[in-house]
């Protein structure tokens, strides 16, 4: 058994990051590392993923196993990821013989909504109000507490909308608590917020630390459909949402890009719903309207180089390409602006295919 | 033997773009055609070529084979190059069993100097005064023609000032042509010109043409080191030189992305100095000034899918990056700017190492 690997030197160009994951961050991510001269090595446990379209250096696990994990550490000179829900075994094993950054603290925090909403609570940050539901005899004071628009969510495993239902009554509260195998859960009460908004923002190595101009968020159906820039966030609530950002990075003394997803209240209180531990679908028009991307930002950060410029040289509307949206790809190029597809060969109802990004001179 | 394939209908994304040619305009035209969901094929006569670190679908043939070549062939949709230089019997091979893009008669036009100079010429477009060289008898009568100031080329296998020498007498026209194992060349009279320009220009498959603004070149030793946009030329000058590239492409019955190189003259005379064939050197600041760069345009073309937009939305300078310039990793980072490192491992004077391009609001 080899120790494991305390990377504090940059990794110079020419030098591996390995990437957990194949899907389109893990794609993006290697684009942008490809551009600064390093290379990538992709791990993924789909076979054909987005990611390993894009680089040479490309494992395939059916299933994760000790060595073939162990193989891939030893191959990477710093291992980061594109999404959160990795497995138990994965974390240990790469904790042992890899370097692994954003750390694993942010993991363990984000990999779970109770913990992270504790952990956001503690910072003295504002969520919506949330209580465990653990067992059946749990139901009734979380939904006396709640109000009757509350919304039932597993702890782990959610994502675009998964493991998620809106419940306002008993039955419809273990309805969707026993459909999720009775899995630990929570009951959040129904925040009648005025839009969504996120930042998108990363820490360095040194703990400096950069965010992007928040955008504001449209979701359809749990699933982002739209995110723009400039939002309707008041300069002041910028800063207000970037300091949220500051503050969770230093806390969870986090290495690379991650996003705070906030609920703009109708009284102009932020509210935190989520912390993603990666590169995030609402920064992607980071690519076209700032000199850093938000890809290129996490993979110097992880390869510990001094953070990029962040700031936005155009106004910018990325809307997602779902599902059979992809299949009119003629139609997606008429509509001009900068069209980005995942390679994905399989249309599935909701599946993000692909994405567009259109700029305008700021306003 | 297979049929040539005659592709008129655009090649769908998931489809495979072959690349023949695994340098740096190789892996960015690789890294653009991934953006828009499409896969690449690279080809390389080198091995660990920078192009192919960005793809999963590689071919590295120390030298060319006709079986190596069909097989490459028969698993791409469209082919294209990222040189001109490419042998006689790639290019028979190729052009019987795959779709080339841009066409055969751009490879022969511009792979011979005179041929290229007498096709300029015909178009009744200006170039510097030339006379062939290919036999020590040509020797005087073109040098009292051309002046003491004259510069020798052999017809082929040029680039960055390689096979060329600034000549004054017999005796150094004499020593440039040995030296060159008398390959059939050409005097050109030196032109004491004002500055350099380009224009990158791009034809699609339905004869639609568009041109970026031509950026400004400052060479130092035959390599480019700097382009600027916008440049010195007048907007009448700039409509010029778009319809020069327009007037080259529609005769060369062109499809993809191409350059052509100005003399731009004290009295403001437009001379076409070269055509490549090809994306472009004096191109690359258009990933991050245009929403579609070179290498976007070039596969748009080639896949026979409508151009985008070339309008360009800041000012920019792209410096190239050279030879030892290029150890120096963190000093590059510290200029701040748009970083581009081609994943080449061996350092060599005068090398093209990555390039870094700088962004300003339009003036």
């Amino acid at each position: 058994m080899s120790a494991a690997k305390t990377l504090t030197a940059p990794v110079a160009p020419g030098g591996t990051i390995g990437i957990l994951g194949g899907g389109q961050l893990g794609r993006m991510l290697a684009l942008a590392a490809a551009r600064l001269g390093l290379k990538t090595h992709i791990l993924s446990y789909e076979p054909d993923a987005p990611a390993m379209q894009v680089t040479s250096n490309l494992t395939y696990m059916a299933r994760e196993t000790r060595d073939g994990l162990q193989e891939f550490a030893a191959s990477c000179d710093v291992i980061t990821y594109e999404f959160e829900n990795i497995s138990p075994l994965t974390v240990e094993i790469l904790g042992d013989f890899g370097c692994v950054r954003p750390g694993l603290k942010a993991l363990a925090v984000t990999q779970d909504r109770y913990e992270e909403k504790n952990f956001v609570r503690k910072l003295g940050l504002a969520t919506a109000p949330f209580w465990p539901i653990n067992h059946d005899e749990d139901f009734d004071a979380a939904l006396l507490a709640a109000g009757q628009n509350a919304i039932f969510k597993t702890r782990r495993l959610g994502y675009d909308g998964k493991g998620q239902a809106k419940v306002g009554s008993t039955d419809e509260l273990a309805k969707a608590f026993h459909a999720n195998g009775q899995a630990p859960s929570i009951l959040e009460a129904f925040v009648d917020f005025e839009f969504e908004a996120s930042v998108i923002a990363a820490r360095g190595m040194n703990g400096e630390f950069a965010a992007y101009d928040p955008p504001e968020n449209l979701h359809e159906h749990h699933i982002l459909r739209r995110s723009t820039v400039p939002s309707r966030l008041s300069p002041a609530q910028c800063e207000e949402a970037k300091a949220i950002a500051h503050r969770i990075a230093d806390a969870l003394d986090y290495v690379g890009v991650f996003a705070v997803e906030l609920f703009v209240t109708k009284d102009g209180a932020l509210l935190v719903n989520e912390i993603a531990p990666r590169v995030h679908n609402s920064g992607h028009w980071t690519i076209e309207a700032c000199l850093t991307s938000q890809f290129e930002q996490h993979i110097r950060a992880v390869a510990g180089w001094p953070l990029g410029d962040v700031a936005r040289h155009c106004d910018a509307a990325m809307e997602n390409i779902l599902g059979a949206e992809a299949a009119d790809w003629r139609g997606l190029l008429a509509r001009g602006g900068c069209l980005h597809l995942y390679g994905k060969s399989e249309i599935r109802a909701g599946r993000k295919m692909g994405h567009i990004t259109f700029l305008s001179a700021k306003k």
